[in-house]
């Protein structure tokens, strides 16, 4: 069998078990996570024993050290997949409910009612822990999956999907629910997101070059989570206190994730008292400062920000400063560079606020807080999937609806079209 | 300016355009909507104009008579775009409405608010009204939107869009909130879907061909219309009489349309009873049939039904019929062969319909109905851009609603994440 019949192949087994998974209740479905969870815990020696094959090879292929380090499965990382196993068990499950019903004159009575998507493919890099939460993300809204890893955690990502599938079996899990790519050939990524009809779904998780590969290539619908270059705006109107707490938090709490800030917008009005002790409180968290010219004629010792720091996601210790003159340039400024993730505005002005909130054309659009809030579990999501920067089917953080999509079933009785 | 920077200032053009579109009041674009439909009443002859232009050369390019046919233009062609903008003006606008809110613990109040999807680009084939509904139906929604008709439409589609914006601007339309893509240059339609950034969704309307091209070019979302390979499966818990009228409603009201069936299932033991009465029935409405080999057991003088009949839509008075030994059976037919648009059960069996409407996977399932009515109208849409074969974002009918997204908009008081 050639790759591209592995593929197919791979695909119908999806396929089927994607079926015989939609007739399992959200009952039997738990029960399946309770064991699949149980079977992390009890397979533990092997998938660190799985693990330390997939470092070492990596030691020898001359992996970084942060590369390593999201390879490497701990004691505490596995324990925080078998907890989010666990977490997702007490969720609601979407599936089944009805999202709209209505009735026509003629009688007939249309119910929308979410249901599963049906096969989503999961292409992701080197952190194995993916394996087991998008796994069982999946599984709780009923939908097989294809793993596609980096081929650097193939021996982990094979361990940790051998150990839900058979904890998964012992209470009647369908066979092929999930199923991983063991082929290290970079053509299955290809095969596997133009299978039309086999695959409902791509989800690519990872950095920019990976994402924009899947998308180049895929013929079946990707939900992309891209970069977060996010902004914070700080109007004329803000309380400077406020937007002091706000940017600090949004910048060091967590600096290197996609919802952490990578620019600050001031009004030009506000700019000359508040530049200065925003300078002051960053850089006493060890934050590098670039700014434009009128922000350097404020604080003259910043670096100068150029073009590209206004596009450049930096998931670090630097931010980019910009002074504008009003909220519309503030709007322009975020629709032309952001990414369409997260972004904040501190004002009290209502005008300014609603300019903002309306024009922004981004996921999550925040008015007097941190953007560092997005995010499936601060949402009351309870899991997330990730972040889509996309606009179709999910924006933002997607949680479990997210993993769902909707049919109508139409109630009649005998009713035709005249 | 060669054909890349053109498409690519083409969709700068529409970026902005729906920008300052997005800042209109419903009230506005419906004034706007208003206008266009006076314009084009006004404009009725210069459009008849343009389109013999077309014909001419239509009939010169040797063009076959149902094509011609969708061509042309007669007045009461153009009077049905006019009543058709007219009923999107009464229609709710859809933008800005809040999809769901809650408050958080902490207590930011998150809202899911319906917004604009951006730019859309339309891809389609002979029919220029198709250029007055999708435009008018994209403004509505507050879409700047891309058309790219056929080469053959193009006086026509070039001569409805102008009459569009005059009327448009006379009430504040934006420019460039309607293109047409106005060169015959085939590659317009590759650059068109890998626009990404600038083209949000591309919506492609015509044949498998079509769909097919623009689905593998497109780094773009797209959402297909397939065809529709509709089913009715007469359940052995049937009223005969209520099967009989769904199944001449659902095959002969309008053989030509998507919704239309092309196959029933019967249940063996209703079969030696049922199907002799059904052939009577519709060979009186001029249907052939093709049956399996069972169903030509009772049936003597069908023509045989092979493979190929099962995966076809015939959009003609045939039908394809085929004797099943249960629900479970119909569903597996329904999955394998189906284009997963209409399906319909005709039981009185509340096991049978619950078995069908779980596991039947297409965008409309119905119990004891007609599939005919898979359509906005019949919907209570009021109108639809299509019927989505797809399952991500839109599936079935797509409305006024499935042409907006959301984003999140959350209001803080100073809330950071700890």
């Amino acid at each position: 069998m050639n790759l591209h019949e592995e593929m197919i192949q791979m695909g119908d087994r999806a396929v089927a078990a994607a079926r015989a998974l939609a007739r399992l209740s959200a009952r039997r479905k738990n029960s399946i996570l309770q064991a699949m969870a149980d079977e992390l815990d009890a397979r533990r020696a092997a998938i660190k024993a799985a693990n330390e094959k997939d470092m070492e090879a990596g030691r020898q292929a001359g992996l970084s050290a942060p590369l390593l380090d999201r390879l490497l499965l701990t004691d505490a990382r596995i324990e925080g997949m078998i907890r989010g196993l666990r977490a997702i068990v007490g969720l609601k499950d979407p599936v089944g409910g009805k999202i709209s019903r209505w009735i026509r004159p003629n009688g007939l009575v249309i119910q929308k009612v979410r249901v599963p998507i049906g096969v989503i493919a999961i292409i992701y890099e080197a952190r194995p822990n993916v394996t087991a939460d998008a796994a069982s993300l999946c599984i709780k809204t009923s939908n097989a999956v294809i793993l596609r890893g980096g081929k650097e955690a193939m021996q982990s990502n094979i361990a940790i999907a051998e150990a839900m599938m058979a904890g998964g079996r012992k209470k009647g899990l369908p066979e092929h629910v999930i199923q991983v790519v063991a082929t290290t050939d970079r053509d299955a990524v290809r095969e596997l997101v133009q299978m039309e009809g086999r695959v409902d779904l791509a989800i690519p998780r990872g950095g920019e070059g990976l994402i924009r590969t899947v998308a180049e290539q895929a013929r079946v619908p990707v939900i992309k989570h891209y970069k977060g270059v996010c902004h914070v705006y700080v109007d004329e109107s803000a309380d400077a206190e406020m937007a002091l707490k706000i940017v600090e938090n949004a910048k060091c709490q967590r600096p290197g994730v996609c919802n952490a800030i990578e620019k600050v917008l001031v009004h030009e009005k506000i700019a000359p008292a508040f530049l200065p002790r925003m300078a002051e409180l960053l850089r006493a968290r060890g934050v590098e400062l670039r700014g434009d010219i009128a922000a350097r004629m404020i604080v003259s010792d910043m670096k100068e920000a150029v073009e590209e720091d206004w596009h450049a996601e930096y998931l670090d210790l630097v931010l980019a400063v910009r002074v504008i003159p009003d909220t519309a340039a503030a709007v322009e400024h975020i629709n032309r560079y952001g990414s369409h993730h997260s972004d904040s505005i501190v004002a009290a002005s209502e005008a300014a606020q609603k300019q903002f909130t309306d024009e922004v054309d981004s996921a999550t659009v925040y008015v007097n807080a941190s953007t560092r809030f997005t995010d499936g579990g601060e949402f009351g999501m309870g899991a997330e999937i990730g972040i889509s920067t996309d606009k179709l089917h999910a924006r933002g953080p997607m949680g479990l609806e997210e993993l769902t999509t909707y049919k109508y079933v139409i109630l009649g009785s005998g009713q035709i079209r005249e």
